[in-house]
């Protein structure tokens, strides 16, 4: 098929090619937990690159501004009256500014693939036929207990970890807490804040103990940081604040926090 | 306390303070899943300003490269006749060197608090008041999905992942691969080639079709990175290299990798 004439002014289509005629690409990025430190050189290489940066209204301001000055900055999380792009407007978004022949960077809290519907992104970037990379990115499901000082896994102690959404979709099969708490491990929850209440009663009816020890960490590896402990009879009438990613288990007393001060200071308060 | 007199020479305490009397500390950081672009920001700040670099044997030699030359580099992954220096001895090791008053970090592969024995080494540090800090990592578990297109979560197919290792510790307790099973979502399997007929057979007696996606991927994200896809039924007799990340579940067919033609010749072969 012949390339369309650069040389002819005015036509629709050409005025669209904001790339200059290149392929455009998507790179759906995960911007990590909160620091700008735990991106990785892959994403920070993608970001420094990127033409469009396409974001979340969650997303730290410091991460957004490692794009070139020069990059557009699109907000998808944040519309007339705090409504969210719906996802399928998104999808349209990214393959649009592919198809004017961009480098788009699309950035994911965490990891795209952990809850991050990257999956749905790729999937309407391979209809489209559009070029594209997925750049992992530290999952707060890790990196958030990592950062209270919890491992996920210790010997001995928990040898495995779930981690599930407390939030469940539209269409989708409910979680099975009381399975959950019989096959063992660490579980993990992300989006639990509102039903803790009744996500601690069905694994105490699973078979938990109600005396385990349970973590919740709020903006994980930011500035703001902030980590409760408790236990899952107490779980209901503890006060957290959303979003939080909640850590049920023996592992949630642990506090490998690398300042000594620190950790004690966290127990005292 | 007075300190020590640098002037009187001979003294062995004196000829161990390597770093020159300064306060040594570890960093416990994640090398991620292989591929030295998907290191963080921090882990790569934590490996230049090393004076000592402690690493496994399958620590890509492009990472701990990146250690300034200067670095002394210790492999405990190898001694005389192949053997790995017990858990207990690289403890000793590392408290040993930031006694020296050095800047130690301590590379784990993927993350240092899933399934890396972190906090093994943590409480060792703790324990003898030594300051550290962790610096998590892309664990496998997600990254390696990830690198053959596989997202472990996905709108309306997988609302939960767990992580097993199926290789049990001595004294502990073993998985519940039955309840596991009825507890539904996608399950991340480590160190399970070996057993992975078992492991196999028990998910299904456990109430998982014959027929559910599984995909294992060997060197993630490397250049010998190798996807395999099979089924539970037929995961006993399919041929795999380990160390494999074993992904079981509908999400195990996915192959959102952003090169199409990859994808494709991937799947045909």
């Amino acid at each position: 098929m012949p390339r369309p004439d650069a040389s002819r002014e005015g036509a629709p289509r050409l005025v669209a090619l904001k790339g200059g005629g290149k392929a455009g690409k998507v790179w759906l990025v995960g911007a990590g937990p909160g620091d700008p430190e735990l991106l990785t050189l892959k994403a920070l290489k993608a970001l420094q690159a990127a033409e469009v940066v396409v974001h979340d209204r969650l997303t730290p301001q410091a991460i957004i501004d490692l794009a070139a000055p020069g990059a557009r900055r699109i907000d998808v999380g944040k519309r007339k009256s705090r409504h969210t792009l719906p996802q399928d407007d998104i999808n349209l978004l990214l393959v649009g500014l592919a198809r004017d022949g961009l480098r788009v960077v699309r950035l994911k809290g965490g990891d795209p693939f952990v809850f991050g519907r990257g999956g749905e992104e790729a999937e309407a970037l391979r209809a489209a036929g559009i070029a594209f990379e997925i750049v992992p990115g530290l999952s707060a499901v890790i990196a958030a207990p990592a950062a209270a000082g919890i491992p996920v896994t210790h010997r001995g102690v928990s040898a495995s970890f779930t981690v599930v959404t407390g939030h469940r979709q539209r269409g989708e099969r409910g979680v099975e807490w009381e399975a959950l708490a019989r096959a063992g491990g660490t579980i993990i929850v992300l989006m639990g804040v509102a039903h803790r209440g009744e996500i601690a009663d069905r694994l105490i009816a699973g078979g938990l103990p109600a005396d385990t020890p349970v973590a919740a960490v709020h903006a994980a590896t930011t500035e703001r940081q902030h980590v409760v402990r408790t236990t899952l009879a107490e779980l209901a009438v503890t006060p957290l604040v959303a979003p939080a990613t909640i850590v049920i288990g023996a592992v949630a007393a642990y506090a490998y926090v690398g300042d000594i001060a620190q950790e004690v200071a966290e127990r005292r308060s």
